[in-house]
């Protein structure tokens, strides 16, 4: 392992995330998509079959989340396993590239979790911002 | 503060990042939206005006910024700043709430950054096995 102070020096020395022709920007728009935001948090927890993984991720079609976990094989952040049974039994999990990266998105999707209501008072107010005081006012007489 | 625990408690009995009618859902939608990616670690080193965030994050457009910036501000994660000078002087800055985002967004940035070559060497080998494993060889040989 890397100290935090040598990785920092790497990606200072590599790629600049900022810049358009860094193919770190390719990759951060392959791990920030839509689906795949939700399914490194589902793999996370140990291995799904595509059925598991299409009850689980309400909203994704079967076409989207096939796409999605073909890119993400491609890009060797998850593994494909066969287990070579009839009926077929195919099973999807995280490789340890993959592994490395779901701590983080694990983190984002429970930080939405726990201040998606913020958010929302939030824009309340910026929407409406006398409605809110009045409301205030309102409780506190 | 709120321990871990306790943490993962109330994520678990208020929201299920999983189910399409989760606000969280939509609050995951807007910040990791593929300019809210850049614009977040950008400011959590410091305020910045726009003409430096429109510098700084190659290929953004001025009217993209605009409306990440404002609908950023909206939700209560970006601060805007006039300083009532003339010529006019405005700066945007994380709130506290945008703050306790950044670091995660921060190490998905520098993920990013120290795996992209692990992803297109993956690419590589997922597209054309047989040339990899050629190069391989000819490189041994």
């Amino acid at each position: 392992m890397k100290s935090a102070a040598a990785e920092s020096a790497a990606v200072s020395e590599s790629s600049d995330i900022y810049s358009m022709a860094c193919p770190s920007r390719r990759a951060l728009e392959l791990v920030a998509g839509k689906w795949a935001l939700l399914i490194f948090p589902a793999l996370d927890a140990g291995p799904m079959r595509n059925s598991a993984l299409l009850r689980k991720i309400e909203g994704i079609s079967q076409k989207m989340l096939t796409q999605t976990l073909k890119e993400l094989e491609r890009n060797g952040l998850v593994l494909r396993r066969d287990l070579q049974t009839v009926p077929p039994h195919v099973e999807y999990q995280l490789s340890p590239l993959g592994l490395s990266l779901s701590k983080t998105l694990v983190a984002l999707d429970q930080w939405t979790q726990l201040h998606h209501a913020d958010l929302e008072l939030a824009r309340q107010r910026f929407d409406q911002p006398e409605k809110v005081v009045g409301s205030i006012v309102h409780r506190l007489n």
